[in-house]
């Protein structure tokens, strides 16, 4: 076992021996280490892979096609692994596919084969997969089974990504550098996703809507964490089902630095959908307390209770009840099984009666911060794993129809036609160009049916949905008066007439710029570049937003950064950069202070 | 009482005269009749009308307005009813309105406000309904629902089909003429509404396939009928269930003129799809035994058993069978049940063994004529009862998806979306303008569904159905290729992939010109101008193109055509029409003969 690597060494190499050193990081490549040693010197780790990364992204197609083949197919048994580097039959070979059953190699060679043919390069995969432990043989297949279905340009990028994240795992042990923190983040997220609620559970997916079962595990395990894990003052569960914990500044009455993000899930979610923001920041205060250092503020993380809106008509619960925007209307909301939301709180032993008393005073506090999974696809595309929120997007939703007349598709001639569908369909790319006319704008058809239709009908009725989000509430206003006068004009071109109803409005929250500007010198700190991007989705932040100045950290998604879905996934490696970027702004906001 | 009016009379009148004896067919509007006066002489009652017709289509917008509005509300009650002139009162008392209960009152007090506040005009229904006899208080109500959905200028020309309707009736009183033989065909096809499989029958609803109970009920009440009230020669139940009824011809082994179409009907049907072609015929047959009247030719009417293909994956089975195209195969096809086609045929006592020996000689016949309901708003809206069929359509059909990446609809920015709906609604647009590109092609986009879809997700997917129908197999070709070629390139463009299966495809059956001919000269014998017109549905008529000349003619259908529904109609005059089209057909087919 040689000594590790260290970036003073690399820092003073040539370029022949810089590449010597980073020599198998990337299969059967070393122009990508010449390349980068053009970045050098490398204040982090992290800068080095962004070198290692842009010099692959500016090499050129053809180069990163050399790249993709200079990678073995996946083998499926070491003994016919003759064409693997050692250091990819290591790999195989960890995530147990030297121990394939018959059936799992034929299934192996069959997707390669097929895999083969409709890209023209073989399947690459991260096998020691996002906590660098080891895909299992079943999520080795089910990812090629579902990456044989993707188009071919994004499945070439994917295939990049996969060789970056490989590079990625072979320069933490060159280095000798594991992510301690981020695999704490990892694995507590793994363990908190053991809580789940019936039928879901017993399917191995995971959902935890308020007040369930799991819900009220995940809170408990959650406070047990803060308190004797992480080295919280206080921790509670508050009226709503916040859990709430304290770190102390050197002043019990300190002004607070507030962040978290929420805790319950979607039905079959993803792991890291809120609690990624939870965990990072526990995390913090854990290498804080263990520290026994104090700062000049405190810090209270919450682990909101509720944000997904899954079991009772209204969202954002948990951030909600901070501001003061929690409505007593709701407690009599019923669930799908007829339960008022008042009784499964006293269910849950909350104080229902505090509920109005925990809005927070915000002169009590400095601000709040938030980091969250992208859930989007951006920063995996652009292999940046971290990112600078500018604004969460306001959103507006509709749920619409279009009526027209149905009448048989063989004997209504084109011009005595009132087609629903084409109505819709001319709606449906409208709201595609327009959403496409501004910046940081986007506007979606998500829901589009026919209902009862048949082959030989012309369509009498069409349904759809409009969401329409933007960085601010004029963009998305703008947007969606084009979108409805467009509507107006279509269909009375077409004779045929429509409804809209509004199903939601939320407004915009742009980031606070000093908090803002936190963040990025943080990821500046951290040796990496800056991306600054909207939100798109809403997050606790956009509630808190109400009281408090407030600033969000991306955190890249892999799988085009898929969420919602069990597919969502965030590498041990990302995690660690999340909990560093935190530490960074923490470090800088003691500094700032008198 | 004065005496019947007749066409000589009118023939005979001056301007003045002819609009006062007309006076009260249209409301309060003597300029239509003093316009229709120009066209005289009128060799039939159905000239006369289309004249009035064209008159009020020609009058404008504004004259037809006046017209509309020149009518009364619908009352509900006698007393109300001061603004009604005397025909109304009458005609609105025959409708049952004046025993109106106090709730159907103020429902149509409601009714006649919305109605009112959406056209700008009262509400006008032919009241007297299709045959003449009055609509249930039922009935009307639910037109009145049903028409106030309907988008305006479609609801203007309903309007206007309306007036056309009573005058129709109201003309018909002052001539003293009854459509007997169009009454005799309404009142056999409502007999045999009443059979009909439950649970359809137990909702008042007609479903009729293939050889259920109520199928064999309405073949044995057709043979009934054949033998005992229209003199044909010979009646039997062939091996498929084809009711078939023979008139010989003078010479018993005279060729036949061979006519009829199918009695089986779709899920929920209308009364008049297929029946009308067999009764039609059976009123001719009936009128010839009635009048010991012989020809050079036989008549063969054939009541087809099958061709709808609802209980069976097959269609066209009756007229299959006789051009020797019944596959033996289907025997073993299973219905939702587990019963195959075979059991089926047994338990109903048909000699399956014989099936193989339906198919007709071609040389023992001289064709096919085919009366049909249009099942289309072409007739409808050209105000005309009876249309030339120049060809069947040939038609094609598919089931599509294409397939994109769902991502979230918030954090997807427009550029990087594979929205699998976009890519489907520029498909359902191309084949818009495609279909309408050609004459007498249409191209339908009937299915498109989002499967799984939310309103925050961009579509992963999205199923679409093709139908591509035209006169020629060649224009309808030309079609696909183009919908193909274009699916390709907007895929392709989009970075999106699809898959598209053929489920149909048959070819178009030109009608045979010297039988068309006959068909137009028997249209215009009844004074009536001609309309040609595709068929954009397959007809039996389509299936024996195999074997015999053939050509068809359309029936209009009220409720712009539709079809393969409960609100499929037909009035009785226009049936008559029907006979007598066919009687003028059959006449001159006899001086044809040697």
């Amino acid at each position: 076992m040689p000594a590790p690597l260290t970036l003073q060494q690399l820092g003073a190499a040539t370029r022949e021996a810089f590449t010597a050193l980073l020599e198998g990081t990337y299969e059967h490549s070393p122009w990508i280490a010449a390349k980068a040693w053009e970045a050098r010197p490398f204040s982090t780790l992290a800068a080095l892979k962004h070198a290692l990364v842009t010099a692959v992204r500016e090499g050129g197609r053809e180069a990163q096609l050399a790249l993709i083949r200079a990678h073995p197919e996946l083998a499926g048994k070491a003994m016919v692994a003759g064409t693997l580097t050692a250091e990819s039959t290591h790999e195989q070979g960890r995530a147990g596919l030297a121990q394939c059953t018959p059936g799992e190699f034929a299934r192996i060679q069959q997707l390669n084969a097929a895999y083969n043919a409709r890209f023209g390069f073989p399947f690459i995969l991260a096998v020691r997969g996002p906590r660098g432990e080891g895909l299992s043989r079943q999520q080795i297949i089910a990812a090629f089974e579902r990456r044989l279905c993707n188009p071919p340009d994004f499945e070439f990028a994917e295939a990049l990504r996969n060789i970056h994240r490989i590079a990625e795992i072979r320069l933490a042990e060159k280095f000798g550098e594991a992510p301690a923190l981020g695999n704490q983040v990892w694995d507590w997220a793994e363990q908190l996703a053991a809580h789940s609620e019936p039928p879901w559970s017993e399917r191995g997916e995971l959902t935890v809507t308020y007040l369930s079962d799991a819900h009220r595990a995940v809170a408990q395990r959650l406070a047990h964490w803060m308190r004797a894990e992480c080295g919280f003052d206080e921790v509670g569960i508050d009226a709503v089902g916040n859990v709430v914990g304290v770190y102390h500044g050197q002043d019990r009455d300190a002004r607070r630095l507030m962040t978290g993000s929420h805790y319950d899930t979607v039905r079959n979610a993803g792991k890291y959908d809120g609690r990624l923001g939870i965990l990072v920041a526990m995390a913090c205060v854990r290498e804080l307390a263990r520290a026994g250092r104090r700062l000049p503020f405190g810090i209270e993380v919450i682990g909101f209770a509720e944000e997904e809106g899954q079991r009772y008509k209204a969202t954002f619960l948990g951030s909600g009840a901070l501001v003061g925007e929690f409505d007593p209307a709701w407690l009599e909301q019923q669930d799908a099984d007829g339960i008022t939301m008042r009784a499964a709180m006293e269910h849950a032993g909350l104080c229902v009666a505090d509920i109005g008393r925990l809005a927070r005073d915000p002169s009590r506090y400095l601000g709040f911060i938030e980091v969250h999974i992208e859930q989007g696809p951006v920063l995996n595309a652009l292999d940046l794993p971290l990112g600078i929120v500018t604004s969460i997007n306001g959103g507006a939703r509709f749920q619409g129809e279009i009526v027209g007349m149905a009448s048989h598709a063989g004997t209504t001639p084109m011009g005595q036609r009132r087609d629903a569908a084409a109505a819709a369909a001319e709606l449906v790319l409208f709201m595609e160009r327009r959403g496409a006319a501004a910046p940081d704008l986007v506007a979606t058809v998500g829901m589009l049916e026919v209902p009862g239709a048949s082959t030989n009908v012309v369509p009498g009725r069409c349904r759809f949905s409009l969401d329409i989000r933007a960085t601010t509430d004029a963009v998305r206003d703008a947007c969606l008066r084009d979108v409805l006068a467009e509507l107006d004009a279509l269909c009375a071109r077409r004779g045929v007439s429509h409804r809209v109803d509004e199903t939601m409005r939320v407004p915009a929250a742009p980031s606070d710029p000093a908090w803002q500007a936190r963040w990025e010198q943080a990821v500046q700190q951290l040796g990496l570049p800056l991306h600054r991007m909207p939100s798109g989705a809403g997050h606790d932040a956009m509630k808190m937003h109400a009281r408090l100045p407030q600033a969000m950290l991306f955190v890249r998604g892999e799988n085009a950064g898929i969420s919602h879905n069990p597919l969502e996934s965030s590498t041990s490696h990302d995690t660690e950069l999340a909990v560093q970027a935190m530490q960074r702004l923490i470090d800088q906001l003691a500094t700032e202070m008198p």
